[in-house]
């Protein structure tokens, strides 16, 4: 089944204790499509400037990703440039600018609408509800969010979780969300305020996926994936939206949604993520094969599983 | 088969969201102790003052754990007290007094010379250098340690590390001990030392256990076992070291120790030390049974496997 995802399409700047790249192809929406590409047809809604060209097209096309909902307007796209030379596990952000995205109107193509499956990127919680709104039909709907709205937009956020199937978030933002500090209670309230699941990310410790009802057949509300033990982490740029990418783009391939499934989900959330790491921006995403997939894929098993 | 431990049996005070409990009885030895007591004979080298009971004897022979090595010395026992009212995850120390544990000099019984496992809690090196060449035919020999010796008594530390086949420590221990801020490069440098598996404790995040060489049959040279989604943590304190009371006691009471083997000592370690934190001191270690942690431990296995 196809995905409709909206987010960022992006140019970034960053620098690594591995080195420094200027103007990567980024941006969360890029990051979702690439990754989600290799398990099912993804269709994309953004908006990008006039330095958008043919080489940026061209790695889109590469991987028949539907890219009819990325506008183009007059001007430059969302630029980021950020650094990890302090800390590999945190960006500090030296510049933002936001350029044909600071009057980013969704629209969604009428070639988009059959679209049963819809992630929602980390973007302004306005824009990701008209989306949501506009999408009535979506059989399954995932978000992302950061910090930043949490914070500052608290009241437009809490009206997109009531619209979510799924919410993907790390440790901190779950925490800041809920206002508490265990995250077993941080989840369970985060639940309460929509989503019937929540996805947590730890990094380099993997990930948490909790149900607000235990799956049946099981004893557990929760689920947790490895990360991959990365002897050299490149660039964890947009590793979270390449997580969601696998996790969302896996369960749109599959026919019936079983807790089984969100389990292995979960799993090749982990896979693309750790891909991403590997080399700087979308680079590694780029390039991979399902079946380098699949063998990390089974690699992540044989790092978790007793037999 | 039984283990022997050194290590530390004493009283602390400790204050957390949860209340505050006044001389309970602890130390790593008695965590340990009471841990590994679930799966194998357990014999502690240790010395007490004259507050160390009737009471506190009580708790060791309710166990069957052989304190012929505990030796009782004038004064008072070790006390530390702590609080974790500003970060349920690291302790702020208030107070350590070492009082009979200044002088202490290991001594070894001659019931205990049979036991091929040795498990050296966190002490001086000094100390637990000696006891590890007092025992030369202990068959596996692992050892804790902590940030204090790590920092400032390096070469001694050292040459513990040269006679363990494995180590268990946290993750900042053992970046701070490899001076890597990587985990996989730091896990090579600490087996580059001596010890030809380690033990990485994350806390909330779980565990991973490296090999210095990939396990026949296996394509990782890690292992990754979960942490449970507590809904409070009551008492942290001792955690590490009922880690290691389930997984060397596990080890201990197989009769191969096989790559198998390894990981469900893994998934017992954690299931330990999450009981461990689920009351105050050793309180909820004294009365469980090994019914209640089988449940748990395939619980674990429910958390983290696909199928």
């Amino acid at each position: 089944m196809a995905i409709t995802v909206v987010g960022s399409v992006a140019f970034d700047t960053v620098e690594t204790p591995a080195g420094r790249r200027e103007r990567c192809l980024a941006g969360a929406a890029t990051y979702f499509s690439l990754a989600a590409s290799y398990f099912t047809d993804v269709r994309v809604i953004a908006v990008v400037g006039e330095d958008f060209g043919a080489e940026q097209q061209a790695v889109f096309d590469a991987h028949k990703i539907d890219t009819r909902g990325i506008e183009r307007a007059p001007g430059k796209s969302f630029f980021w440039q950020g650094s990890y030379l302090e800390n590999i596990n945190e960006a500090k952000t030296l510049q933002t600018d936001l350029n044909v995205f600071a009057g980013f109107e969704p629209k969604i193509p009428d070639a988009y609408r059959d679209s049963q499956f819809l992630f929602l990127a980390n973007i302004d919680p306005v824009l990701q509800r008209r989306v949501r709104e506009a999408t009535p039909n979506a059989k399954l709907v995932a978000g992302d969010t950061m910090n930043y709205w949490i914070k500052d937009h608290k009241p437009a956020l809490l009206e997109v979780l009531k619209g979510l199937d799924i919410l993907l978030i790390n440790d901190t933002e779950a925490r800041m969300l809920a206002g508490k500090e265990n995250l077993v209670q941080a989840a369970r309230a985060v639940m309460d305020m929509g989503p019937r699941m929540l996805v947590v990310k730890h990094g380099e410790y993997g990930a948490t996926l909790f149900h607000k009802s235990i799956p049946k057949g099981h004893k557990s509300e929760s689920f947790r994936a490895p990360a991959m033990p990365l002897e050299q982490v490149v660039d964890p740029t947009g590793a979270g939206d390449s997580f969601a990418g696998g996790f969302f783009g896996y369960l749109a391939s599959q026919k019936e949604l079983t807790p089984g499934v969100f389990r292995r989900a979960m799993f090749y959330g982990s896979v693309m993520g750790s891909f991403a790491c590997e080399r700087f921006g979308t680079e590694r995403l780029q390039e991979l094969t399902r079946e380098a997939i699949d063998e990390r894929f089974h690699f992540f098993r044989e790092l978790t599983h007793l037999d």
